[in-house]
């Protein structure tokens, strides 16, 4: 039953199918595991943000990626 | 002044923007008759999300979809 | 399939689980009828909100709840 | 950096800390083999809803608990 | 580490890498100001929506945005 | 018109209602100042989340606040 929600930037090498799938089976797994919730109903949405729309600690991911250059 | 979220996959026919207007106006009026709320400062934000990026039950909607052909 | 989250505050007279219910099946109903999605797999969380956390124009809802009497 | 959100019932037997740490490490783990990202800033929020606050397919998971038994 | 999502529309003038530098540091600071949380971990997420599937009062962004020309 | 949700932790000391409307009016100021947007119609929803609940690097914010004592 659980809703998962993934927000992770969108970056120049796009995440793949196959990585998406990956991360949507390996949370629905853990859940099952750790609290013995679902699987069926289980739900999982990425959404992929550019990085001029995320910021951690008050600079935005585009600015951040530019400094550790 | 209810606020509400509604996530749905972007299919291969796209949800126009009567059916949009239809959902919002639905949710709308259903908090009115359910709890008295609103409607005047109701929002309803919808979310269309890639089909690789929704999963139910540990698979993406892409390969759900892809079963049930 | 689609999901929905409902954000409405908690207010002195309670949400009944009644009403709780009778929010999930519109919901869920009115998703079908407009965008024939779901209904088996359509989630939709009620998320209940104190007045001092739920914010319209700057003001809490509290104090708007106080503005009108 | 990714931030994920998790919501699941609140049921009879409470989900304990460990789980929750179990939950969180998790997830974040997950995060960093699949897509490389974090883990230093990869925040996890478990959001742990009633069960008359969260439907599937139409009914509470209060009357979905119900009818398994 | 305080966590914000903003959702505001996607209108025909766009919102600048600058406009939303600042509304990230913004919310950051006001969040060390207000309640000294953060700011190293705090994540600020800022969602573009289509004025299509923002709905305020049951019409949409789109068509208020229209009533008001 | 935009949609501000704020989640932070539930702490010893609990953020008090003066803090509330201040977090909830720097925003709403906030997105009028950087991108001339509401100030009428626009929401802010502040959840309050318990230190075991949040995650930030792989730890919970409880085990995190008794590492810095």
């Amino acid at each position: 039953m659980p809703y998962v929600n993934i927000k992770l930037t969108r970056e120049q090498e796009p995440i793949t199918a196959e990585q998406k799938t990956a991360l949507i089976r390996g949370v629905t797994d853990l859940l099952v595991e750790v609290v013995r919730r679902g699987p069926k109903t289980t739900v999982v949405v990425i959404d992929e943000i550019d990085t001029d729309n995320y910021g951690i600690g008050g600079e935005t991911v585009t600015v951040l990626r530019g400094q550790k250059r």
